[in-house]
């Protein structure tokens, strides 16, 4: 563990997020979240992440709004329509319309940003190589090639410290990360995954993150306390 | 050169992002120009922006408005002082109060994701590791790592084709950039460096930008056309 004790956590407010940010905690870091309204048509995230927030009491937490939407490409950003009850096997073949470009990098750069005037040496981000719906930005080959970019891009890296991106989920399935989740006190159910959630800001059930999830917990045992659109879904 | 037609250009509206331009018109590109209003004190960089863009007919110029404030740890972002009058020499010692947090980085993620929505394989960026006033994120070593980064961060990095970020000033002094940009059409009257610029929108020929940018124009045996306040300066 780095010698500094402010680390900045990248929260969407998702099940992988939240874990995250308690890892983070567990870890025994101040936490600085950044989260960013990016045009996504889901409000109910940025809700979640600000009651996952207030749960871990970081020191801080940044919503920037960012407007993702000027390069559209997108199903969270534009009017693709987002994709319903696919099976989780199609789901690993190419990269889906959910796909934002470069949206990682946008997202890391900021923190860089952030590392740096708060003076952190230390990154986390939730992504996921093993359930990862075929997102070209969360495979560990990126992540290596973004620290290695981030130390050269700063004063730190000038001055000779070290910055870690940490990404403590990637080789986790989403049965793991739930466990891991609940056994740092995650509440899933203040979370919100769905890519499409209706007015009240409940889960769709159908869409390739919602039923990652729930394939999540139906493998970890667990019964997912978020709430769904109709009756919950057990796969 | 790509065998796609489109390249992002980052353009700010300076001297070097201006000839940036010029020389990626030249290599035969249509031109997508990415403008950044990031809280920075000078909107006059956003109007020479537009002028150039004009001037080059580009096919497209995005201004994306992004907040850079909300990290501040700049006297381009926040209320810190902008150095004047400094020694030629004392700039190239230490990284100034002028360097925004990961600046670059956060414009070249931007400029990866409009590469990636309009397939092309070609960023141009005007940075300059010679006249480069000490900020790590001008050096061609950082450049490289960026586009190792990008080139595993997308589609295209999955797909296999290659992107390029150019960096046509990188090893130039500003009396070269001067030469090439005049030689290119550049009107450099038209265009805007000053980190201090008075509401008129004239620069202020102090800061560490316009002292170099006066320090080129003077090797080069050229008079700057820009507009300054008071009376031109030569050094």
């Amino acid at each position: 563990m780095s010698k500094k004790k402010n680390a900045v956590v990248l929260l969407s407010g998702g099940a992988d997020s939240s874990t995250t940010l308690a890892v983070a905690r567990r870890d025994g870091f101040d936490i600085y979240a950044l989260t960013f309204a990016y045009g996504q048509r889901h409000a109910a995230e940025l809700e979640a992440a600000r009651r996952v927030a207030a749960r871990f009491r970081v020191a801080e937490h940044k919503v920037v709004q960012i407007d993702l939407r000027a390069f559209g490409g997108s199903a969270l950003t534009s009017d693709i329509l987002v994709p319903k009850d696919r099976e989780i096997a199609e789901m690993s073949t190419g990269i889906p319309v959910t796909y934002v470009p470069a949206r990682n990098t946008i997202f890391l750069s900021y923190a860089l940003a952030m590392a740096e005037v708060i003076d952190a040496s230390d990154i986390y981000i939730g992504v996921n190589s093993l359930d990862y719906s075929g997102y070209p930005d969360c495979r560990p080959e990126y992540i290596a090639a973004f620290e290695a970019m981030a130390n050269l891009a700063t004063r730190a890296g000038v001055e000779g410290s070290h910055l870690t991106i940490h990404t403590p989920l990637i080789c986790l399935t989403k049965a793991e990360i739930v466990a891991l989740g609940t056994s740092l006190d995650v509440d899933f159910g203040e979370t919100s995954t769905c890519y499409d959630p209706d007015d009240r800001g409940l889960a769709c059930g159908r869409c390739d993150a919602c039923q990652l999830r729930l394939k999540g917990f139906a493998e970890a045992g667990l019964i997912d306390p978020a709430p769904y659109q109709g009756a919950e879904r057990v796969l």
